[in-house]
């Protein structure tokens, strides 16, 4: 495997998030970018919540499955796009925000599968809640344009 | 148990559904409401892709858990709201639109929990394609309001 | 995609089966292999119990995930071999036996990753109990050998 | 929530165990029990293998999934009974052996659902591979004995 660029990896990550346009319809933010982690913020309002007033799962498992795409992606070669395959997620309490962050880390890399950990935070000032914890499975998909405008 | 009130059934999910600050932002239709079953649909545009300009997994995974969940909560109690603990989804095809339709069935009822298969399917015209299924544990809260605002 | 060979479907998985020393410590019988299925019994005793006398998780697991694998086999290449990459389950209701079996059904092929729906019912005379549902995701491996022996 | 009392943790577990038949079949060890914590061992032989001649999954998710409920046991109350509701594994490297060490920790106590994370690792000597990841949700059951001959 190639030395991590980690100049490469931030531009192709912040490049296909630009092309998510759910991302931008929620107003997700791309925190940060390593060796295979991905950090995402988002303040949640009135418009993603379930009928309690919490963030919907939809919401807290989309930002989730995103920073555990781009943690994968962070590691895969230049000519590759990614997909996730599958994933499952405990919803540990509920997503009162006004922040929630999502922290993802690749637990298990490979050629074609990549194992990947993403857990969300609810953050109110100084406290941090746990919501929701991920364990995803991503794929490399080797000699595609990660953009569809390719 | 109750016999199953059909009437009753439909009433409160769409209560419950119409609370849901999220369902408005995306679109989502409540199409019908069964014994343990439940339809959504949604049409799908440029604000709900991920990076290939299909609609993302936050999306596609949004409605298949909002279906469960309300599969679920035809069949508990009067008194009770519905909580999603936990549920997986393996993805199985792209999902291009331009419609979405979110289709739920409970698979084993339970006094708490109850488990629900929920399956999305992507259809253009007469094409129809099975771009998700989901395994979910729905959890029976007894006593507690459904909506927020009581 | 070639066409389906149901005898060489048969004898692959057979012999694969053959190879695998815990089916043959639990006694576990291969019933029948088709096109993308498999079905699996086992009679299952007082060494298979939980502390509960029903049958261990592990033990419907187990037999759950082989006839996955070897439903997905039933469909991949000559030359190639089966991987389980990873699974889910919820499990319905105690494994009283005293049979088991499991049937799967691939719910979507593909050329490296093939997703499976395995359920495993406890059988009592005319009674029989769903008690394990489980969706899988299988890997193909190829150009390797299913034995360790070769 | 009563204060932790670890002699009688490790008892209700040990109790437990010693009334799992499949547990005595593989040869599994109980090492350790703490506060939402379990830890187990098993030294694999040919009969516990896959066509490969690694573990089966069968053999490294049943001492995932042990393990995971008695982490959450141990912080259960003393007339319960613990009870698997759902998994889901990855698998992350062949376990090879010839020692698998299980290792659970709650990561959501609960008074109804305890949400536990529990890794499998394969020792030989110095080497430790990390070979399965789980998530697991387990019910506490009131008033219910933990051993079937009560």
């Amino acid at each position: 495997m190639a030395a991590f660029d980690l100049q490469s990896a931030n531009q192709r990550v912040r490049d296909s998030f630009a092309h998510q346009g759910f991302m931008k319809k929620l107003g997700v933010e791309l925190r940060s970018v390593g060796e295979g982690t991905c950090e995402l913020a988002l303040r949640i309002d009135e418009t993603m919540t379930q009928q309690h007033g919490f963030a919907h799962a939809g919401v807290t498992t989309t930002i989730a499955d995103n920073a555990a795409g781009y943690a994968a992606y962070s590691i895969m070669p230049e000519n590759s796009t990614v997909l996730t395959t599958e994933f499952k997620v405990n919803l540990l309490a509920p997503a009162t925000g006004p922040e929630l962050v999502a922290r993802a880390q690749v637990i298990k890399p490979g050629r074609t599968l990549v194992v990947v950990r993403s857990d969300v935070y609810s953050i109110d000032g100084d406290d941090e809640a746990h919501v929701l914890t991920m364990l995803a499975t991503e794929m490399c998909m080797m000699d595609k344009p990660d953009d569809k405008s390719h």
